[in-house]
């Protein structure tokens, strides 16, 4: 099986150039298959603040009104994408930028409302990425580089939790390759103290996760991001790191950093 | 030769629901190769006067400062092109949607700065068009759209005219396909006289043109469009049509409707 790295970069990193600028130099020298996911919410919230769109979140997640999927999508689709895809470009990368309704890349279902309204909010479908053009583009050299909004095949385009979107490409392309799967953002890792940025733990099994989240240790922040990773490793994601964005390179080598995450 | 339309579709039919509708109903059943080029100007302008940065036009052409470049990335690569594409999808189109950016499809230089300072806005490279990666993708029938915006190489995006864009994809795909244009819009062609809608100019030659050019009788706005278009002609595409959106599936069928090119 040929490896394929899934690296996720988050929107505080994507707001910092020399944190970004460092981390597009280090993702561009991955040898291997590369794909790219990238959030954007801090920018879709200033957005939505200039506009006077009012926003909330619960449980990590953006509630997402038509007003604001249009701010989602022109900032994550539009700005950010077509930045970072441009960037790559210019470092030799074969970047193209995608959302899920192109080619039909990942379709998503609207969730449904149970206690809250999510609003234009869409879950990946369990067969709902399309692996077949996307090896075909990864296996000639190009870089698939996503936002997280998807459609539902319907017209209707959906935001997708970008944590979210790249475990559901990693658990599809793990059939066919050796998945590594990367949450790069600010911190150095999990944190036991939230204070102390030296805490990061070092290695985490699902056990251990659910013993932390009971003693109230992981911040709600992190929570959607740990769901996500274990659930990859579960349906056959070899490994997940979360680590700094400037770590990059050291958990590709094989080099401890941040905290990797194990069956 | 195999045929190409390139159809652009300008920012008002955008704007308009149910015209909008209709045309992609159309741009749909055509069962040729397609391409589609959006422009988005007017959303465009909605944006920056609520984000409140002031727009001003020179010849037709939006003056591109820092931040409007960063609404044109947002609403035409990002709202106006994936709506556009999960439409399509929607009624099983393939589309994808791209930027000059993406697989460096349309590569560009910012406009020297002579008597107007247009800021960024992206001339196309003579041999900018990736017609290689098009026509591999054309011929696996996928559809591209594409949005208004190029990029440098060097890592900079830039505001291309979407007019502009469509003729320099049609020259270039010239070589290799024979290519009608389409220029869709709310009239229903270049108009004699702008106050009366069925003044419209059946046929124009260049030679027509420049005398109606001289005589002061073509509006403004219409200037960039005409001389994209005959530029394209002498280049080796075969015909440009430029006419009303809903008049789409007739230009195909070889029926007349609006205004026709000629060499």
């Amino acid at each position: 099986m040929k490896k394929v790295y899934i690296i996720k970069i988050g929107g505080n990193v994507i707001d910092d150039a020399d944190a970004l600028e460092k981390f597009l130099n280090d993702f561009s020298k991955i040898d291997e298959y590369k794909i790219l996911v990238h959030g954007g919410g801090k920018p879709a919230s200033e957005l939505a603040k200039k506009l006077g769109v009012s926003q909330s979140m619960v449980n990590g997640r953006r509630i997402t009104d038509a007003e604001t999927l249009k701010i989602v999508t022109m900032v994550y689709a539009g700005l950010i994408n077509k930045q970072l895809v441009a960037t790559l470009q210019s470092k030799k990368i074969n970047a193209i930028g995608l959302s899920g309704a192109d080619l039909n890349m990942i379709s998503a279902q609207k969730r449904p409302i149970i206690d809250i309204d999510y609003g234009f909010v869409g879950d990946v479908d369990d067969t709902g990425v399309n692996t077949e053009v996307l090896s075909t583009f990864i296996e000639t050299g190009i870089v698939p580089v996503f936002s997280a909004i998807t459609h539902d095949g319907k017209g209707q385009l959906l935001n997708t939790n970008a944590d979210t979107m790249a475990s559901a490409l990693a658990v599809a392309l793990s059939k066919k390759y050796k998945i590594q799967l990367n949450y790069c953002f600010e911190k150095k890792g999990v944190l036991k103290n939230i204070l102390d940025e030296n805490s990061v733990i070092k290695t985490m099994t699902k056990t251990e996760y659910l013993q932390l989240l009971k003693d109230g240790i992981i911040s709600e922040g992190m929570i959607p991001k740990l769901d996500n990773a274990f659930s990859a490793i579960q349906k056959g994601v070899s490994a997940v790191f979360i680590a700094h964005s400037s770590d990059l390179l050291k958990t590709i080598q094989n080099e401890h950093a941040g905290t990797k995450l194990i069956n």
